[in-house]
């Protein structure tokens, strides 16, 4: 069913669609027009039936998607559904944070271990999931298949850390490390959420108001 | 010489054009062409040239960007150069990680205080930043001009506490609280960091990455 090569615009609006149509499962509908979907999301229905025809058909002509179809299936296109389990790797402010109020479970993820090098880190038991020392990694990990690791440790570490994730044959980084990773491996996939990109995507548009607002009261004194 | 209505994704496109032109810098380089520049972000010649368009000229025919001009150019575009301040609200990790490690000068923003609302936070000094009780935001920000804020609160305190600081007449909310916020005043505009869009990108990549091996190694049975 799924095909191969999608482009990466097309996939990062998945999970947006995925939340767009909670949404409206939390609000009680149970059809969605792509119209009314484009309206909510800043979309044309065009670009969103052009979107969901790369995985097939979802709905039928006139009469919109079934909400809660609709969800099911993108969530299993995201692969949700396939039982995937994490480690996090540092246990800093970051690390922390994701294991106490990240809810990894609503997006298919069990959270399997935490790792961290400070002592005095080691054993502390967060949201029921306890701080193990990166050098038992085996004992901890053995019989446990793991897919991906949540990257969170100090910069300096950063590079060092994911290629022993590598090594691990673990296929997937989630990196928060604000590092642009350099892995050996080719194959690992990297995910990394660069908050400098969404800040200066934010100063952005923060001028872009403040140039508008300067116009405009040019043009009042101007009249 | 900026001129309006950008699509956002050449906006959200900068920032990754500075950090591959701050590489480039950092590698010594002085000229880069288009072709190599697309080859190192993925993206055609044609792309970036459309793109840079979008705000004038920048480089050349035949001659390539110069690094460090183009990376001026676009920092200065993206408003580094502005002069803007923010506030950090909430100090439990993801604020506190975001005080102790992020380097929001790099990006032309002041760190001009952080809040929270517990009196055990209050009082302490975090990489130089002390964390105000947030009922004494009036004398803390008096003859202050703050352009925007991170809000790092827990989820039920979301939307009360955007609604509070658009109040205030700050501007921009850089929000990491994985709420989709609704704010009363239409003007404020909300930079999500949302990680479960990224962990559902991450998912979908791992689950592609397996469906192509299982398919490999099926073709390798059948022969």
């Amino acid at each position: 069913m799924k095909q191969l090569k999608i482009s990466n615009n097309v996939i990062r609006r998945l999970p947006r669609y995925l939340r767009a149509l909670e949404e409206l499962k939390a609000e009680g509908a149970d059809r969605v027009s792509s119209s009314s979907l484009g309206e909510k999301m800043g979309l044309t229905s065009s670009q969103i039936r052009q979107d969901f025809s790369c995985f097939g058909e979802f709905g039928q002509q006139g009469y919109g998607y079934n909400v809660k179809d609709l969800s099911t299936e993108i969530a299993s296109i995201l692969g949700t559904d396939r039982g995937f389990s994490l480690v996090v790797v540092g246990v800093g402010n970051i690390g922390r944070a994701l294991i106490e109020s990240f809810c990894f479970a609503q997006y298919g993820f069990e959270l399997a271990a935490a790792f961290d090098i400070r002592e005095e880190l080691v054993g502390k038991v967060i949201n029921g999931v306890e701080v193990k020392n990166v050098y038992d990694y085996k004992q901890v990990l053995e019989g446990k298949k793991i897919d991906a690791a949540v990257l969170s440790v100090p910069k300096r570490l950063a590079n060092e850390a994911a290629n022993a994730i590598a090594d691990l044959g673990i296929k997937a980084i989630w990196n928060f490390t604000n590092v642009e990773l350099s892995i050996e491996n080719p194959n690992v996939i990297v995910e990394d959420i660069h908050f400098s990109d969404s800040l200066l995507t934010m100063s952005y548009y923060l001028a872009e108001s403040i140039d508008i607002n300067d116009s405009d009261s040019n043009k009042q004194e101007k009249m």
